[in-house]
């Protein structure tokens, strides 16, 4: 069975495990149960239909007397390119825009508030090429693009909050590139975009031969369903990054991603879930599917031949919460839907138990911080 | 099978998984397969006689031109307490002295460099129970106590470097008590001390009535084997904390931790092991082992009944590598050494092909963390 075949961890869990030492590994690996989320028939039905799988849970909090509880539902969308990455550019975006658009329309069945999408959704993860041409053709405007706006008529027809990462064309700042969340109301406003900080360079992720390192910041959305941030792909791995943007307010931190097997696997499920404990809130990591192939051959620097294709984008989208619990993981091989509905009210209920911000000594850290920057900053090395 | 008679995630998925689906539920769950390390017939023969389970594994690094391997051993020891809570002080030390002074043994047997030994190894986890007598009186001075005493004995006649984590009573400043790794020299000498910079307040971890947050910064120690730093129990829910550590040179971070099972046990597999990768070092997570009853009964503002212990405190020690990977953990229930032969030159190697302190924006983050800490603070939140 090779890597790219294999279909869910929880799954073959399933099937071996007797049920009461599977009781014990599920504890020590996902943390409490999470409930099953009753999907409406409708919507099993047309996921079904439209063939992608559809999963979903529910993070539950404990009542409080003063506040109500507060139950909203996020959507995860993953999915696999559509069309060959040598058809036209506008109908591979054209396709994309078709076949999420109908994932959104389970969704709503659903009663999702906030729907997320893959990074670069709108394109295949074309980076490995180090080609520009046709890929930078697919950026966009953030506030004013197609894409943007299909997202905006989304977002009001469904009543739905849209987090859409692009590659964004920034005309007004000298054709700068950006990898970019356009994060859309459900009012269908455009609420406002936020920019990925950190650009990898590893493997294939040429990224930073395409676009610079965001400025806008630690950045924070107010939603009517809650205040979200998002924290795009390689900023998972920076736990300052979702740090910052807890610190600013965030209760649900999204992580719309694009990484492969071979790479990144064994991370995947530690990094996020990490970022929720630590930081006391919900974070949903959501990464594309499949395997994308180049008319071009390319190498990846790594000794290996020419090749065309960027290996197995692995799914696996989950969401994680503040308690250490986690939601299972979508298909590894499969377009998926994950619906999740949490009480945003747990984030505040896990703070008051376990207290990480309060004994956070972050003035220590300021302090240490801005002196390790410093160009004569000196270690603290203790030696005999 | 409740939580703690449940002896071991690893085995329970060996003894079940077809070997073909294990391969990539081990590949997910754990990164790349260590080595097993080959385990000298006297140390099997010496820990099976001295009832304490003995794992080791190597972490190997690719060769380079022109560094010679790194290759140093670390020994990972948890243990239950020895003697019951009410015996004498005296005799409790002497005893957990004896008792892990037999497990080092075994460790030189195994060629380990440098020991870590759970978190205030010389007494029980006390703490629960609110009271100071007799617990206050197991503190002693970090640098002249006798347990230091102790380590700088066993250092010499191993040439081992000790890491001990006591209760520090400190008598020049006002009789204060911390919390306080000692690290000990290869040579017997006290290299120095560091103390544990955050203290919790959650379930019966009543510890911040017993000691302050440490004032000894993110001290990192130069020994003949690398380059260490100890981050004590709770801090490992910190991400700065275990940054800070890294910022300041270190190539191993020590996690002595004492945590039981109700409270923190799906958080025990995913917090050091997401610090050793996105700090590109290793971490080395240690928990004791076993359920401590005290004379007194005591409440735990569970709204439950006073009882007399602390919970399972669930062992699993592990070993983390900056490439994801890790060690498999101890035994849930039973004393044990945990040997991993790391080969330091990963750390680099990881670090250049991931560069995440290369992409980290620490002047961004200094800048925004030295804003958040002001009591003026206005969260970055963008409204419609």
């Amino acid at each position: 069975m090779s890597g790219s075949q294999f279909e869910s961890l929880e799954k073959t869990l399933e099937k071996y495990i007797p049920p009461d030492e599977l009781k014990d590994v599920r504890r020590i690996l996902f943390g409490n149960d999470t409930k099953k989320f009753d999907l409406p028939e409708s919507a099993v039905e047309a996921a079904s239909e439209r063939d992608f799988e559809l999963q979903g849970c529910v993070f539950e909090a404990g009542r409080e007397q003063l506040r109500q509880p507060r139950v909203i539902r996020v959507g995860l969308i993953q999915n696999t390119i559509v069309l060959p990455t040598e058809a036209p550019v506008i109908d591979q975006i054209t396709a994309l825009h078709k076949r999420v658009g109908e994932m959104v329309e389970v969704a709503a069945m659903c009663g999702v508030n906030i729907v997320c999408f893959q990074e670069a959704w709108t394109m295949p993860f074309a980076f490995c090429t180090r080609e520009k041409a046709p890929w930078t053709e697919f950026a966009e405007s953030a506030e004013e693009g197609p894409t943007t706006r299909f997202c905006q008529e989304l977002a009001k027809k469904y009543n739905m909050v849209v987090v859409s990462t692009i590659l964004e064309r920034d005309e007004v700042h000298g054709d700068t590139l950006w990898n970019t969340a356009v994060v859309i109301s459900n009012s269908g406003v455009v609420l406002g975009k936020t920019r990925k900080n950190h650009i990898p360079r590893v493997g294939d992720f040429n990224e930073s031969t395409y676009y610079m390192e965001g400025n806008t910041g630690h950045r924070v959305f107010q939603t009517q369903f809650g205040k979200i941030a998002v924290n795009i792909c390689y900023g998972r791995h920076h736990p300052l990054n979702w740090f910052m943007y807890s610190m600013n307010g965030a209760e649900i931190i999204f992580n719309p991603s694009a990484t492969v097997g071979e790479l990144s696997e064994p991370m995947w499920p530690i990094e996020a879930r990490n970022a929720a404990i630590a930081n006391h809130c919900f974070t949903c990591a959501i990464n594309r599917v499949g395997t994308e192939h180049f008319k071009n051959e390319f190498t990846s620097a790594d000794g290996k031949k020419a090749h065309s294709d960027f290996g197995h984008f692995y799914g696996s989208s989950y969401v994680a919460a503040p308690d250490g619990s986690r939601s299972p993981g979508l298909s590894r091989t499969r377009d998926g839907l994950l619906v999740a509905e949490l009480d945003l009210n747990l984030n505040r209920q896990v703070s008051d138990k376990w207290s990480f911000k309060m004994t956070g000594r972050y003035d220590l850290y300021a302090q240490e911080l801005s002196e390790a920057v410093q160009h004569d900053f000196k270690p603290n090395l203790v030696k005999e």
